[in-house]
C-alpha cells in the first residue's frame, strides 16, 4: 500500500471513527425532522438539543446562544452580514490575516456602504492592541480578528482585544475554527461576543459550523425560511452533521491537553530537522503559535513544485489555504508579515494532528530536504 | 419491537443504505478537501466532479450550471435573494402556497425594496396562467413558483409557466424539491431558468442542495470567502453528502417509473380507505397530485390531537410541513385553496416512499378510522 503522510490539517481533517459512529444512526435510522411533532422528529430533536447543550458546555455559554450552521465560513459570514446589516450601517474593523471568510464578507459590507478597517499585523503575525484601540471610531459596530490563524498559526491576544472593544462598546467576534482544538475556548474568559467553530478542522464532519451568539446580540438571517435556528438559520437541521460535530468537540477538548503535547512535540522535531535544510526560513510567530503549524519558506524554491514531488512521495502538505492554494497569487497572509513575493511563493504549511508520529516527521524532513536540493540543483542548472 | 410506519416522507426521508454505503468512503478516507492541490484533495475534486456531472445528466444541463449548496432552502434563497440584489430592483412574483423557504426571501426582498406579487391559486392550488401573464409588469425580474407543492402535491404547468416568463424575458426559478422523485426533471423541457433540488426529500442525505443556473444568469452569493462553487457559494465543500445527493438521485431517477406506480397505488388505497369516515374530505387536485401525496381534512378533529394518537400507533404523519408544523397558526397553503381554519386544523399530510407497503396502508386506515372517531366522541361529549 501507497504511503500517505498527511500534514495538512488545517485544510481539513478526516472524521475520527468513534464520530462517525455518532452519527451513523442518524441518516437511516433516527432520520426523522427535528420539525415534526412525531416520535421520529422529537428523536432527531433530542439529539439536536443534547448536541447544543455539549457545545455550550465547552464554550461555557447558554444553549440559545449557539446557533448550527452549514461550515465555519457560513458563521463567519452569518457574525459580519448578519451583525453589519442589522445595524444598517457603520464601521467594521478586521485584520490583513483573516481568511478569506473574513475578508470578503468584510469587502462586501464596504460594497453595501459601511466603512472598513484591516489592520496590518507585525512579522509575527500579530495585530497591535494600541493601533486597534486608536482605529476604533464613534461609528465602529464590530471587530473580527481571527484566534489563530489558518496559514501561519499566530494566536492573537483575544482576551485583550475583547476587553479593548468592550470599552469602546463594540462587539467582537473571532474565527477560532483552527484554535478549537488547542486553545481555551471559553468565551467568557476571551471576552468575544461571536465565535465561529467548525466541524472540518476538528475531525468532525465537513458541512457544519457553529456560531456562538451572546444573548442579546441581533444578527439578520442569510437564508430565510421555516424559521429553524432561532430564526437565524432556515432549512432543515443536518442532524448526523450536528451530533458529529459536538462528538468531535467532546473528543478534541477532552484529549487537547495530550493532543496538544504530542502535535507539539512533532512541530518542533520537524522545525529543528528543517532547519538543517540551506536558506530557509520559519514564517510566523515562534511563541505565540498554534502547536500543529509549521510554516517554512525555502529560497529559489517553488511551493506548487514542492508539493507535486512530495505528493508523488505520499506527503500530503500545502502552500496557503486550501481554499486560494490553486491560485497563483503569493499568500495574502505571508505578504502581510512582509515576506518578498518570491519568498512567499517558496513557502509550504505543515499542519500536524493527533495521529500523525514521529516516524512520519523524521520522513518528512528526508524528504523534504531531498526535494528541496533536487529543485535548487535544476534551478541553478537552468539559471546558467 | 415497535411498529414504526412513516408516512412523512415530504418532511423528510430516511438516507438509502446504498446512498450511506457511496458516502462512507469520503468521511474518513477520502477526506481530502477538494481545494488541496496533493492526491488527497484531487480524489475529493474527482469524486465532485462525478458528482455533478451525475447531477447535470439527470438535469439535461451542463455541468457548470450545477451549484452545490447547505439545503434545499439555501438554495431557493440564492436563486431569489441571489438574484434580485445582483439586479438590484424590480419586481418579483412567487405563489400564495409557496414553502416559507421562497415566501420568505420574497418578503425580505420586499424590506429591501422591490416589488413582490403573490398570486392567488384556486381550490386545487393551482395559478391561473392569465393572472400570472397580466401580473407580469416592465419591470419584472422574477417568478419563483413551486414545481409540486410540499403540503397538498398540486403541480403547477411549469412548462407553461417558463414560457410565459421567456415570453417576457423574465427569469423563472422553480422549487422542484418535492417533485424530484417522480416528475420530469428536464430543465429545457420544462423551461425553467433555475431549480432547486434537495438530497433530504430524495432518501439522500439532509444538508446538502443543488440550485440548477442556466449560464449567463448572475446571481449575488449570500456567503463570501474562498470562491468555492464558481464563486456562488463559498465554504469547503462537502463532499460525502454531495455524493450522496448524486448517489439518490441517480437511484431515484432510475427507479423513477416503479415508484411513481407503487406509491401511486397505495395512495389511492389510502384515499379510498380514509373516505369511508364520515365528514371529511381530500384537499388539493385529483388530477395534478403528486403520485405520494394524500392530504385529508376530518372536521370536528384537531389536526395536532390526531398526530399524538396515530404516533402512539406507532404511526408517523405531519399536519403541514414540518418547518411550521408546532406552529398554531392553520397552513398558509390550505387557507389558500380556500379551507376555513377550522377545516385546515382538522387536516393530516400522509406522504409515501417507496418502502411503504399495503399492509401499512391498511393498518393506517384503520388506525386513522379509529382515532378519528375517538376524537369526534371525546369532542360531542364536551359539547353536551
Amino acid at each position: 500500500m501507497k504511503k500517505e503522510i498527511y500534514f495538512d490539517n488545517a485544510s481539513t481533517t478526516p472524521v475520527r471513527g468513534d464520530v462517525l459512529d455518532a452519527m451513523l444512526p442518524y441518516f437511516s435510522e433516527k432520520y426523522g425532522n427535528p420539525g415534526s411533532m412525531h416520535s421520529k422528529g422529537l428523536d432527531a430533536l433530542k439529539a439536536m438539543y443534547g448536541a447544543r447543550k455539549k457545545v455550550a458546555n465547552y464554550l461555557n455559554c447558554e444553549d440559545k446562544e449557539i446557533i448550527f450552521t452549514g461550515s465555519g465560513t457560513e458563521s463567519t459570514n452569518l457574525a459580519i452580514l448578519g451583525f453589519a446589516r442589522k445595524k444598517k450601517k457603520g464601521h467594521v474593523i478586521v485584520s490583513a490575516i483573516e481568511h478569506h471568510a473574513v475578508l470578503h464578507p468584510a469587502l462586501r459590507l464596504k460594497e453595501e456602504g459601511f466603512e472598513v478597517t484591516v489592520l496590518n499585523v507585525d512579522n509575527d503575525g500579530l495585530i497591535s492592541l494600541d493601533e486597534l484601540e486608536k482605529s476604533i471610531k464613534n461609528n465602529t459596530i464590530l471587530v473580527s480578528i481571527n484566534y489563530a490563524n489558518n496559514e501561519i498559526g499566530t494566536i492573537q491576544e483575544i482576551s485583550n482585544i475583547g476587553e479593548i472593544c468592550h470599552k469602546h462598546n463594540v462587539i467582537f467576534h473571532t474565527d477560532a475554527c483552527q484554535a478549537t482544538p488547542y486553545l481555551d475556548l471559553d468565551v467568557e474568559k476571551l471576552n468575544v461576543d461571536m465565535m465561529t467553530l467548525n466541524g472540518s478542522k476538528l475531525n468532525g464532519p465537513k458541512g457544519v459550523g457553529v456560531l456562538y451568539i451572546k444573548k442579546g446580540i441581533e444578527l439578520e438571517p442569510l437564508i430565510y425560511g421555516g424559521g429553524q435556528e432561532n430564526n437565524l438559520r432556515s432549512g432543515t437541521e443536518n442532524v448526523p452533521l450536528i451530533v458529529g460535530f459536538a462528538k468531535a468537540l467532546e473528543i478534541a477538548r477532552e484529549n487537547r491537553v495530550e493532543n496538544y503535547r504530542h502535535v507539539l512535540k512533532l512541530s518542533k522535531k520537524l522545525t529543528r530537522g528543517l532547519f538543517k535544510i540551506p536558506n530557509c526560513q520559519i514564517n510566523g510567530s515562534t511563541e505565540r503559535r498554534l502547536p500543529n503549524n509549521v510554516n517554512f519558506s525555502f529560497l529559489n524554491v517553488e511551493g506548487e513544485a514542492l508539493i507535486l514531488l512530495l505528493n508523488e512521495e505520499g506527503i500530503y502538505v500545502s502552500t496557503a489555504s486550501a481554499c486560494s492554494s490553486k491560485s497563483l497569487e503569493p499568500s495574502h497572509v505571508l505578504m502581510a508579515i512582509g515576506l518578498k513575493p518570491e519568498v512567499a511563493h517558496g513557502s509550504l504549511r505543515f499542519t500536524l494532528n493527533w495521529f500523525n508520529t514521529e516516524e512520519e516527521v523524521e520522513y518528512v524532513i528526508q524528504k523534504v530536504t531531498e526535494v528541496v536540493n533536487k529543485l535548487r540543483r535544476i534551478s541553478a542548472m537552468e539559471g546558467v
